[in-house]
Order: C-alpha cells, then structure tokens, then sequence
C-alpha cells in the first residue's frame, strides 16, 4: 500500500481525486488538508463523499506525516503548489500537481499519460496537464504524424466545475444557467500549455482557442480543426489515431455515425474521441470528464503508472455523479 | 415625474428593480449607488439590461442626491439598511426597503400590497415583504375570515436569486443544479415574519415553514396546508378568495384543472393562486416570481400606491428573463 | 449465478437496472427485452451505459429464454406487465415488477424492502414500490408505533425522470428547466398505493399528497407532515425512527443539524432521513435516487433478499450518474 | 391594422411570433390554427402567454379567413409549408414562412433582414432563415468585402427549442441536462442553405459547421473561423463590420474587452457580434436568441419592412422568457 496525501483538499478536484482514491486498492489515504476547511467532515462538504466521517486536516498535516515513498496530489489553487511541493519533493515523496504551476517547468513530467507514460513512471514530480489541453492534445497530437496543418483552430465547451469551487460571481447558478459564455478571449492560460506541448510534438501550425463555459457542472468536449493546403486522406487520419492510442485502454475512437457525449463519459477517466476529413479540414471531437480525465481521474492514471499498476487501476468504475 | 433612487443597485432585486424603473412612464431613474462596483457599466454587470450605458454611482451619493420628494428603493444587503434609511427619510424621501430590517418594526408600513393599500399609500417607509412570505401570505390571509385552523403547514420551493448575489459556495452552480435543498430546518428569519403577520390577521394557529432550493434562477412556489378539525367547504374558501382578489390585477385564482406555473409568472408581478379543500385540509398553491412580487415587482407596485397611481403602471410587460 | 432477465429495457429505470445487474458478483444477465428498439446497441441507447455492446433483444425473447429459477425484472409500462408476468411465473420464473400493476394486489409481496424482508424472500412476485410512496413511507412507517396523528400532509419533489423516457411535451427540457410544477393534484396514481400501505401498518389519519416536478434529471425529496393533536416527543420519534431502520445498511438518520440531500444519494440505493417535531407536527424530510431506492435500486435490494444474499450486494458502489 | 394569421400555431416559434404579435402596434392577430391543438386555450398550452384566453383555431382556419392585403407566419413543421403556403398567396396574402421549405427557393426573398432589405419589402414571399444561418451568416457576410478566406470554419451551440415542441427523446429534459452534443456530423439542413447565401455574396471559401447542443432553453452562439493566407488587419475587419451595421437597430458590434451573451439577448431580436483577427483568423462571435433573431423576432422584423414601418415596431421590449 502507497500512503497517498491530498494537500489542497477541499476543491471539486480533490474531491474526486479523494473519491478514487479511497477505492484505490493500492492505495492508503494519507494527510487530507485544507486551510480553509480543516476540522469539518469531509461528507458534509461533498455530497457525494457523503459516507466519509473523517475530518479535514490541518494547514501543514501534509509536510508533517510525509514520508519518503509517499505520493503526494497536490490541488490547491494555481500559484500555490510551488510553495509547498519542493519539501514533499525533499521529503522523498513524489509528486501529482493539479495546478497551473509546473506544467511549463522542464524539470516536471507533463503528465498527458497517453503520451508520456516513460517520463511519468520515472518522474518524482508530474504535472497533470490542465482539462482544455488534456481534450485538445488527445485530439490533436496524433496527427503530428502527418503532414503539417496551416492552422489549428480549438473551440471548447467546458462545464463550470473547471472553474473550482471557490465562490465567484461568474461561477453562480443564476449566472451559468441560461448562458453561454465565451471567455478568455484574448488569452487563456492553457494556450500556452497547449502550445508548447504540440511544439515538443513538431506541430507548430498557430493556434486559435475558444473556450466556453456551457449550463452545466461536469463535462468537456473539445472540437479541434486543423487546416490543411492539402488535407490527408480519411483512412491516414484514421490510422494515426488508432495507431496513436491501441494500447490506451481510456481513449475511444468513435464510428462515423457516433458522436462524443459528455454523459458517457462523465465520472469516468475516458475520452471518446471523434475524426473526419472535411475538405481541407480535419475535425476532431473529444469529449472528456474535466474532473475525471481532465483533472483527478488522469492525475490517479498517473499514480498508477508512477507506482508500476496497470493503468486501470482504481478507474474502472464511475466514480461520481454529476 | 417622480426620482427614484436605488441604494445598494447590484444585486439581483436591484437588477429588476432598475429594470422596472427604466421604463416606468412617472419615474426618472436618481442615483444607482452601489459601494461594490462603483464606477462599473450596469449593462455589463447584468447581461440583462445591457442596454443600460450608465454606470453605478459612488457610496453615498444617494445621500448626497435625495431631495424632498422623492423615493429611494433600498436594496442593499440585510442588516444595512437601518444605517442608512434615517438619513433618507430625514432628507424627506419615502423609502421603500427591500431588506428584513424594517419587516418586524412598527413604523414601517409592510409592503403587501393587496392587504395593506392605505398603510402603504400613506407611509414614509415601505418594508417590502420577503419573497416566501408574499407567496405564503397571499395563499393563507384569505382564509382568516373562515374559522380557525388547527395548524398550517408551509412548504417552499425557490429558485436560487432569493440568495442574492453574493457570491457563496452554496450558490454555485454546480451546487445547486442535481440538487434539492431544503434548509433553514431550525428556523428562518422569514418564519417570525410571516407569523408576525399572520397574528396581526388573528390568524394565530401554528407555522411550521420549510423553504427548499430547487435547481432554477427564478420562481417561487408555496404550498399552504391548514389543518382543520372542520375544514370550511369548497365554495366558501373560493368565495373567500375571490373576495379577497377580487381588484388585484396581478392575483389570479386558477381553476381547479389548471395548476399554478412558476414559468408562467416569470418575469411579472403575477401571483397564481390555486386551492382546494382535502378531507380537513385546505391547500394553497402560490406561485410568483421571487425577484417579481417576491421583491421588485411588489416595490413597484407599492411605489405606485405610494405615488396614487394605477397599481400596474410600468408592470404590464415581462420585465425580464430568466 | 441467478439468470436476470430485463423485459421492457428500455426506460430509464430499467437501464440503472442493467447497470447494476451487470456488476452484480451472483447474477448473469439473460434476455433484455425491448420491443420498440430491439436490435439496438444497448451503448448507444443509454450513453452511461456506453460499453455495454450487446443489443436489445426481440419482443418474446424473454418469454422463450425463461426457465425456472431465473428472475425476470419486469420493467415495461404501467399497464403491459399484467400481459407477460402469469407466464414468467408459469415457467417457474420470480419475477420482481417495477410498473403499478402488482401493487394493489394482494397475491404479490409489496416490496418496500425494509418494511417486508419476509415477504419478499418468500414471494414468487414483487411488486416493487412507487418511487413517491418508497419516499413516504421509509419516512412515515416507524411512526406508526406511536400514538395516531390527526392529518398526514406528504409534499414530494421529483426529478423529470419518474415521468419515464417516452417522449412527452411535458417532459421535454424547455418544459421542465426554469419551472416548478404541481401536478396530479385531484389524484396521484401512487396516493393509493401509500394508503393502502399505511392503513396496513395501521396508520389510518387522512393523507393529502402534493406531487411536484423540479429541474433536474434523478433525485427525489419527500417532506412528510404529521399532525397530532399531541405530537410525540422528540426522543420517542428519534427513537422509532432508530429501532425501525437500525439494521437497514440503505437508511440512514441524520442529525438535527444536518439535510437530506438529493445529491448524496444520486446513484445509489440509500434514503437520507431527518425527523424533527415542531409543536404538533412531526416532520420527516426523505430523500432518495427516484431510480436507485425508488425504482431499480431497491429491485436489486429486494432480488438479493430473493436469493438469501446480503442486500447490499452490488449496491455498494454509485451506479450511474445524473 | 394589418391582419397577422399564424398557421402551425402551437409551436416555440410560433409562441414567441404570437408573443409578439399581440403587442404590435400596427397588427391585429387573425387566425392561429394548429392542427394537433385546436380548440385548446393558448395560454394553457404556453405558460408565457398564460393571459391569453382566445383558442387555437381549426385546421383549415387561415385558408377560410385569408383575404388579400393580411399576412401569414407560417410556422409549422419543415415540409408542411409548401403544400398550404401557395394558397395563401394566391388569396392575396403575403407569408412569412419560418420553415426550411423556401429558403432554397429563388422565388421566396431570403429574409435575413440586414442583407436584404430591398427585396423583403417588395415580396410576397418572404423565407425566414434559419437559427443557425442567421448567426453564422451575420458573423461571415460583412467579411465579403474584403479579401477572400482559404477555409471557414463554424462552430456553433444551440438551446434545445431550436429542435421544436414535438416530443422526441433526444429533447426530454434527461437528455438534454448534462450533456453537451454534437450532431448533424455528416450533414445538417442549415449548411446547403449557408453555403447558397455565402456564395450569393461571393465567399466561396469551403465551410465546415458543427451544431452542438448544450443544456439551456433558448440561446445560441456561433463561433465562425475565417481562415486566411494573408488576414486582413483588424482595423479593416472592424471597419467592415461597423459599415455592414451602422443602421441596422438590433445589430450590436462589442468592445475587444466585451463578450458576446445568450442571456444578454434573451427573448430579444439582438445580435452581439465580437471580432477580432487572430494571426491569419479572423474569429467573429456572434450570440442570438434562437426564437428571437433566429426565427420569430426576424419574422416580425421583416414583417415590418414589408409593411413599411420602422424595424423596430413591436421589438423593442424583451418578449419573453427563458
């Protein structure tokens, strides 16, 4: 048994992190700290960690009960993980970081699983990759195989939960319901992640991304459109994703005549994804849970493959409700 | 033309407030105080009334701008209201409080409209309802001229604005959507405010009061349960309320085959009424908008008895959406 | 392994049937029969049950396929079941009836599984219970054991998915979203059903029922007014409410202090209770899955004590999402 | 007075359409004749037009009553139109038809209102665009006047209304709540009618579209993509836009800082346009009512240009609710 720690415990991240892991059979849960929340049970903050009577711990219960050979997820909000993650690091623990903060650092594996399993399994720290660039990069790295696009256009749709749980006006019921809103229309933080992550691939056609927050709490689809002069053919683009992703058991190619539904894969860690050839244009569709394989779900994928598991492990049931 | 004020203007019962004003043919629209987002443009602060260039006005500056004459709609959070309402009232404006702070005081006239026209006509200070009692009241007032139940019972559904505007976790969408909430089980201020009421029309049986949050921004539906050791038959509970509407433009008594719709009633200063005689149980049925007569609305429609106008003057429209 | 046949597979209900008997470690899934989309991928029907690749099978398949000592989880609509379950029974089949037709009838075993274990195991036919009355009752029943009430006021609140998945004007999302709707109020299919049931338990006050619709897809809220002309104590009810569920792994009691929530059990089998007295009232919030405990959830319970398991096998994980 | 029929009358176009009719100025209502409902009161089948009393009228009913110089909506289902629309104008009618069936048609005058002024006032038949047509088409066509695009792209999110109040299972609230779905894939009816008015304006560029629904009633949003070999600047872009809408009323082009809102345009005939020039993209935004500007609102705005009245006669007040 791994004893994992969850520092930054109380978002809708750590919540589904905790929900898996506690199920997790490898897996013993450690430290659960929250600042903001420590002493409360854990089953009256999360509804639907309902049956867990034990309490948030204390600001500093991680740094203290960390021991060499421990994992520590790290889901505390962007811009705090690097104050603390170093002494887990010098602690001998490892570390899953579901923060913006590491994930341009060269000295952290990027944690997309499906593309750098390697890098993980070795890595002391991971950064788990942010949810718009964990749908886009599924959708879009397998055609790094092929000729390069003149253009590359992301337009996502994003459940609110992606904006944490934090209490912010534009994240209230009266102001999601009923609306759908564009944002970060002049630069989002995941650009740059996305980016550089399709640069290290050598895909290096510009990047158009819109994202957009629709009525709903869980749930990501991501449609990329690459732009060709001269766009590969239906069965060379079929090829690359199947070749891309055989051996992933979480990744889903669809038939033409499916579609991706965020309700299939809500409270689960897969992706469906959908490709076809229009003109010039390849379209891919990707449909992702953004606390599952865009959040907790790939940081346990993650766990598992840096502890030696097979990568199922602990994931093979939904986890959580909508 | 009347100037009229609005003092604490950026949350939601101020929105439709300012919505109702704006186009209200006898009202020039005074200052928009907000200390929160002063300076900020109302159009983009509430999606709703985009149209609207202005921008919110400076703490204090009704105080500084109230003259004799006017009214200032006081829509600030509870417990606020009393530090300011003196000073307006002092500078000869009526007032009319959107807040729980004059609701239980002797002074202040209380806003409900169809059973307290003179008071409300003749009052310096308005207390406007809150939004369960105006629908709880409106299903039970009638009823005091019958004999006397053993108990009532209050049940009520709300859609999530009764909260306000500020922002909280349990006001988050993903909080309430999939959920219903039923809260204030140990009591809740609007209880000892409708009891108030109650006891004031010699209605003096029992209250037990459970308000719920369901999964929508507006509405509001209240079922009334009295509990009779003889329950007064069919046709003289209509006839009571048919006598208690009958000149109330927006109280509408349904037939017994339709059911109150809180679709229906967004939007508008409506109240529909249903009622039924069960065995030894009269039950009410109320639906209104929460922000329409459960707050905006009725301030509107008290400013125009305060004002000798028609009581749907500048309230015959949909005001606004959901 | 007991042969669990589905026959009308295709609702809701009968899908989080699938899902858990699926997962269930004694049951192997035989026939699932629907006539309107038999040869249909059963993934493709139901996206949370997107891996399921097999197809729903023909009309009379499983008429052909039942031998004795299989279930059959009848799963059609009200009305079809008296048409098909004489002949599961006649092939030596038990068979376990989510529909109205059984559950007036005295040759079947009502199965509200708490309150009829012994029935239930013996019985060749179940007829499992209303999702409103399984609400109602978990939350009147142990009060039975005190002193009679006067009135019993049951107010319920519902997700659109008790309406069923055949396509309805009133079911259709721009209906539901934005409105709270009453319903059924000169009579309720299931206000007989709970009669029936209580004047079993010897609870013969009056009932008036309240059915309501709220914007959401599962969950279900029954608040339960019992009005006495000398209510109980506090302790007594507390206490009756421990002795009658205090071997029951799916109801549990919260504190004063807490809520039911809809959201806690969104896909499971358990009921959150909580029981107050205020005055003369006893009041008991239930809340449950509309189709986990009142529909699929509690058919799965009533199976396990059918075949001498433990109830809460295969019911120990959230089956499926909102 | 003009005279104003509605055939296909129990619709959510058609609400809005009578919505908004009844309150016009210059138009009397005429017939509203609905097959599946005659005889039913409006305002029991459409909770926003609870006041009113008046009945669908009988099949047959606008043929009976047509006299030459009235006006017909026609909006009932795509297909039916062309079998009674040649009736009406050969009674000396003119139409409005809100259907599919015309607008391919070079006998109809395509009513996109701000591009085709001219000829919508002189026809007798006016084809009303489609919801999607309408966004996309007011995002693309002011880029006509410059260089030409290599490839556009158009994603675009619609409520659920846009599928009509016939019942089907894909628009039961289930369905629709917690999901974000893609569909049309291979082809929907909106992109031939696109592609027809695109290249009437001499874009010919290729276009790929992709519909998507997301949990909300009414409310759309396109996001079109022009990909270019050489952009033109953003100033030129802007420059276009504002000269394509400087007189157009309902037309509303945002600040860089601003976005594009569905609930800013609920229940209105606005459209909010946002541009900007990504590298070689220009991405223009564009957020409408689906039963505002997308079908009723520009129905009663092209009513009044064949009328010759101002464009905003009747439109100016938010019509309706979520």
């Amino acid at each position: 048994m791994t004893i994992v720690h969850v520092w930054g415990a109380s978002g809708y991240a750590a919540a589904e992190a905790i929900r898996l892991l506690e199920r997790h059979p490898f897996v013993e849960l450690g430290a659960l700290e929250s600042r903001s929340h420590a002493g409360k049970r854990v089953g009256d903050h999360f509804p639907l960690l309902r049956a867990l009577t034990r309490r948030f711990d204390d600001a500093g219960s991680v740094a203290k009960r960390v021991r060499a050979g421990d994992v520590v997820i790290s889901a505390g909000a962007h811009g705090e993980a690097k104050s603390v993650v170093p002494a887990f690091l010098a602690a001998g623990a490892r570390v899953i970081d579901l923060s913006a903060d590491y994930r341009l650092d060269a000295d952290a594996a990027y944690g997309l699983t499906e593309w750098n399993r390697d890098a993980v399994a070795a890595a002391p720290l991971v950064a788990n990759p942010g949810c718009y660039p964990t749908a886009a990069l599924l959708a879009i790295l397998p055609l790094g195989a092929l000729d390069a696009p003149l253009q590359i256009v992301v337009d996502a749709k994003s459940g609110i939960t992606g904006a944490g749980r934090n209490p912010s006006v534009s994240s209230l019921f009266a102001e999601v319901a009923n609306e759908i809103r564009p944002y970060g229309l002049s630069g989002h933080r995941h650009q740059p992640e996305m980016e550089r992550l399709l640069r290290s691939h050598e895909i290096v056609a510009p990047l158009v991304f819109t994202p957009h927050v629709v009525p709903l709490a869980r749930g990501m689809l991501a449609d990329a459109y690459l732009v060709y002069a001269d766009a590969p053919g239906d069965s060379a683009v079929r090829e690359a994703f199947v070749r891309a992703y055989g051996g992933s058991p979480f990744v889903h190619i669809l038939d033409a005549d499916a579609a991706p539904s965020v309700a299939a894969v809500n409270g689960t860690n897969d992706a469906e994804l959908r490709v076809d050839v229009r003109g010039e244009v390849v379209r891919v569709l990707c449909a992702i849970d953004n606390l599952g394989k865009g959040a907790a779900g790939q940081a346990v994928q993650n766990l598992n493959v840096m502890l030696g598991l097979a990568e199922e492990t602990g994931l093979q049931e939904r986890a959580i409700v909508a």
